[in-house]
């Protein structure tokens, strides 16, 4: 489906070479004020053509909200984004080879398999452009999260081929007990990121080094992948609705729907196999807070922020692995539509990397799986808490409610 | 939510001491015979108390169809299922260290935050029985699978700690580009699994290493997680709801609703990002099947079956992380509700790990999302093979069934 | 589908010969003191067997609660609930004239159709024994709505036959013009309704009148139709999520789910076609209420408690159409399966009017309805009332709370 | 929400005076042949300003698809379908009695009390532009229709004010028993009911009884409501997704979606409480088909097509209620939103029936509840149809198809 949330639901539409690409957001909470400035900078932070190691095309991607705010301000009613496609005209079909090979490791086989149309940019709704919907939609999302919780969502580059900044070791077969690595997840913001542009990796010597790989596979017309860790801050306590949308399931799922995805790893992640339970184990203690009501925290955060399905209050942190991108100036030996063995060249100029462009797509993703997971647990929240109290005698204690939540 | 799926929809019910655990199945084809025979394997291969290597208890977990079928035929109605609780007795609040404790790294903490409500086993549906509903819905997925498709699913322990089956190496960074790999996949089934009981890894040698990890850890009072590997053969091509329910996307979510998972990849995976694109894309080739229509196939397989978030037919494989168990018999310094310091120990015998277990379940989770994918595509095919035929001049190609699927 | 609802999630199972009927309640609040004896009373009034003018079968209907409740409070987690059915033995197909015949106007024949399997009951699922799912659920949602809002909800029968208890006239071809139907629908309630029984008209001479005729047609073998209408008081201002999910079109896609039900109307409904807009519009005035805010109401209330699709804080009331029952004891002329034309003929007695037996179910939906859009705008609200406030050059007004909701 | 459909799900946007309107319709069968010119006709029949009965406004209303068809022909991805608002400022407030007063019968209060902001329209999306995006969509699902099944849907004027078409009759408390009703259901065409323009009653007679209701209503500054029965011809058998998704159920809640509904009643309906269960009840002939295979049919209609929620094979039918505009020229006492008394006029001319124009409107509903129950029984069959055949001492018989549908 091109339908993602429960409360907060995002519609998108639109291919490669169609009018426009879009989306429509249904569900945003009224009262918020929300202007096409609000949107635009994810939306260029995910365009292509920024840098010799990206793509060089030039789409401009200006959104224009269509309806859902007046005066600056959110209706509550469903807000239309459009962006409008440059080049519009659908490709003729005349003989390229394009139309003789399913390219390799393209959706093009697929798509044609399942749909039995061959839209004439071969994958259809796989092509990147789908994204700009997603970066839309989540910026207004991020922008919710922000005024009402303060949630801070950065992503970065944590690995480019077998570059990576916090590589596995033997005493830390995951990042996640490298107090190092959670030191980082704590202060890193968007700024200090894209000011490792174009490779967007916050360290200038793990930087050097993928940069000089994605250099090296783009001389040699090959491509190469690499992963985004991003961490999530200031998330309330209690989202996530087990047992199937436990809030890392939903983060899965959001994340694997983004193009040239192979993998997903929360917290300690696959590494976190490795680590004894006792050590593994994320112990409580009570939180220092200058303000506000004591509460507990972990001393450690191998949960990545969540335990059976629900955010624990700890930043949320994850990894998202991208596969090498199927365009590849090399030619290949593949076979035609119709079963001949043939060589297909690729023409042009192509992206030997995609790793720093899904830093916003997997920002966007994240912000709308916790938009949903937080409407969620508000309608459960707020009608616990128009419930008469318990008589002492009943084994309860009342939950806490979110920061600055409703609470009775 | 406790509900999985569009098309063949599951809701699952129960925690540890309530009277039953179950679920519901809607959505489930007419006409299919079907008994508590069909489900009961997979139910027993989910029980505890095994072997040595796993938790002792022995719960007959006897599963009772309610409804939809009427002499042996399902009728197309919800099949209700219901699996009685040994111990129904809720426990007694008397002061036990549970009681004043949340466990670290369960859900005791979170369940109450969120919910606000102690249930009386800690974490409420965290519990290791709510994956019961799972097992039976994905017992009658399975068998629908089998009987109109010949799909195979099966699911195998591929690491242990830092044991694995196949650990990646410098040529093989990601065990999808090992043909040993490749070939264990096309021919792995349940008894060569069970057979290797109850480490559940099919490699005599990996096998006993594994073993002794696991007895390494127990002797310990420590725990340790591992990795399921699932492979799912003979999937139609064409399955998958770009662009936000892609199927890895679906399998994604799944996998990470079960308890203690942390990760997920399909195909190459993380390893994948370390593989040129000029390795990594998988060419297209005729298959040479004896049988049928002639049809292009991959000649490798790193995308794991799935291109664009489409199946194309290639066998599907995927790998998930399960955590160590929380519970270990070390003591634990950890804090109380109240915010005090103090020390935890549990008591009784743990399972140190559960990734044998673990494989009924992975199984069973990958049948429901291949099931409701196939349903959606079912819908989208028959609707479209009744549109008249295309002019001429419009470039599109008729679309393959899957095998044996309705086609104009 | 078996699927009610996106918040309060009820999903039924069972028909008439298998083992139980039940359903799961996925979504219910927290904290709320919950046991059987909540629901049964509404299990009880739905029951047959109830007095000479229904059916006389005598089935217990005793509701179990199998999970989501512990020391009698709910958990949160889905509430799974067990009747069994006395009669568990499919019947046997032995040549019996229903074997033959599609029985006209029931849903033998359609079922038949749609999952070509012909289950021993004939219509599967259209049984009445499905809605003891619907009326279990329904207490649970009436209990919370009662505890947090006051809402009342109650039903009676408005007509059986053209014996109507208002009738349209002239000057009110709609009740809703008629002052004395509105008193009565701020005062009626279940006590006095069942103070009706058997006929569950709240006017002796109404209920006479009625009586009368579901005698007449009980003692020619044949059945009658009637009307059921519903009142629901002190609904929150707020409820109703258009564009698709008005209030009104929930409670008629609600309305119309229950079997044998062939119209709904809300508020002036079809009479207030006839009326003209200078008479049918609802205008304003300020509430003298004793204690809480000031708020407005409106003086009339054709509308029926909700404008634009939204509850208005008014009582939101609706009238229900059920024909009459196609068991009839008279032999009918129709065709067999295999298109021979024949005479059929029901054995024993049957329910000649279902009217007063539908009365706990038309509440069940209803309490079902409201509970969804309650939720759903609790979400709302309560994202709203994080958000800072707006500046001052804003053109807009902070919404008034639900009766007790949570506001910034 | 403003997503409608589980399978073709079509999401609206836009209110009166934001830049554009429209919908995204995702799942629509991919090889369709798709243009705006299947889709503007009915845009057009749905236009204000066709006479002088309605509403003088001229908005042009011309349909543009942005993606999702590619040569005239879909893919199978989502359409994006926008409509610029001619007029798309929103209104400055300055003052103005609608500013001051919520208008009597309008939404303006509800829609202010639900979001807590308030549109320069004042009731949001209960502005008749919404109704675009549903019309639009509904042309496509239409043609769907049209061309696999030939289904056809109908829509007229049935009433306007107490000018009935059928009126009721002792003889025909229901106009489903009388003969000459049931041959227009057969007959009337879109073509013929437009020749009636304005009134769009198929009847010259009643038609000019309804015209002069509308005129007296006008000349009064008064309004009127009426009824719009619509007929939906070849629907396949088998449409319907019992328990809660019966067919009448999704049409009830479609049908009260539109804007100022207030009743609906399927097949019988109402009157149908008054008829006999000797008479009400449709017995099984054979039918006659002159070609194809032998069926089953009904020889009367009172169920109007559907019988425990599945469609039979016999026509649709059903009546909606529309209320009498609440916008009249005549000054109505009514409260402000500071609760103080005084007297609101309306300025300009009003439509004083939307009657004629709810038509092509409720044709859109209508079928896109019937393309998504087509689809979802596709994916049910398509799934049934791929079982083995089962054993001949189980007592099931094989579905037919819907008409042309795939079958073993």
């Amino acid at each position: 489906m091109s339908l993602w949330g429960d409360h907060f639901r995002v519609t998108t539409y639109g291919e490669s070479h169609c009018r426009s690409v879009g989306c429509i957001v249904d569900g945003c909470p009224p009262g918020m004020q929300l202007t096409e400035d609000d949107i635009q900078p994810q939306m260029t932070r995910r365009r292509p053509g920024q840098s010799a190691l990206t793509t060089p095309r030039d789409e401009k991607d200006r959104v224009e909200i269509q309806s859902g705010t007046e005066f600056g301000v959110t209706l509550g009613t469903p807000i239309g984004m459009v962006v409008r496609n440059e080049d519009q005209r659908p490709k003729d079909y005349c003989g390229s080879t394009m139309d003789l090979y399913p390219r390799p490791s393209h959706a093009d086989f697929t798509y044609l398999q399942k749909y039995g149309v061959k839209a004439s940019s071969g994958g259809g709704r796989s092509s990147a452009r789908e994204t700009i919907g997603r970066v839309a939609a989540g910026a207004i999302a991020e922008k919710y999260l922000r005024l009402s919780h303060n949630v801070e969502i950065v992503s970065f580059v944590s690995s480019v081929g077998n570059e990576h900044l916090f590589p596995p070791t033997p005493e830390h077969p995951s990042a996640s007990t490298n107090p190092e690595f959670l030191q980082l997840l704590e202060k890193i913001d968007r700024q200090t990121v894209d000011s490792f542009a174009p490779i967007r990796c916050p360290d200038t010597e793990a930087a050097a080094r993928m940069t000089k790989v994605v250099e090296n596979f783009r001389d040699n017309h090959d491509s190469i992948g690499g992963t985004v860790t991003c961490v999530i801050r200031n998330v309330p306590v209690g989202l996530g609705e087990p047992c199937f949308d436990k809030l890392e399931a939903k983060l899965a799922h959001a994340m694997l729907s983004i193009p040239a995805t192979k993998g997903f790893e929360i917290g300690s992640g696959f590494g976190g196999c490795e680590v004894p339970g006792s050590i593994h184990n994320d112990p409580f203690v009570a939180a220092t807070a200058e303000s506000g009501p004591q509460r507990l925290t972990t001393k450690t955060n191998n949960s990545g922020g969540i335990q059976g399905g629900i955010s624990n209050g700890a930043s949320i942190y994850f990894r998202v692995a991208f596969k090498p991108p199927a365009t590849i100036g090399q030619a290949q030996t593949t076979a035609t539509y119709d079963f001949e063995e043939g060589i297909l060249e690729a023409k042009g100029r192509h992206d030997p990397c995609v790793v720093p462009r899904a830093v916003p797509i997997v920002e966007a993703m994240s912000s709308l799986v916790i938009m949903d997971a937080l409407m969620a647990q508000y309608a459960r929240e707020s009608a616990k808490n128009l419930l008469p109290p318990l008589p002492n005698t009943v084994p309860t204690k009342p939950a806490s409610a979110p920061n600055g939540a409703p609470a009775s």
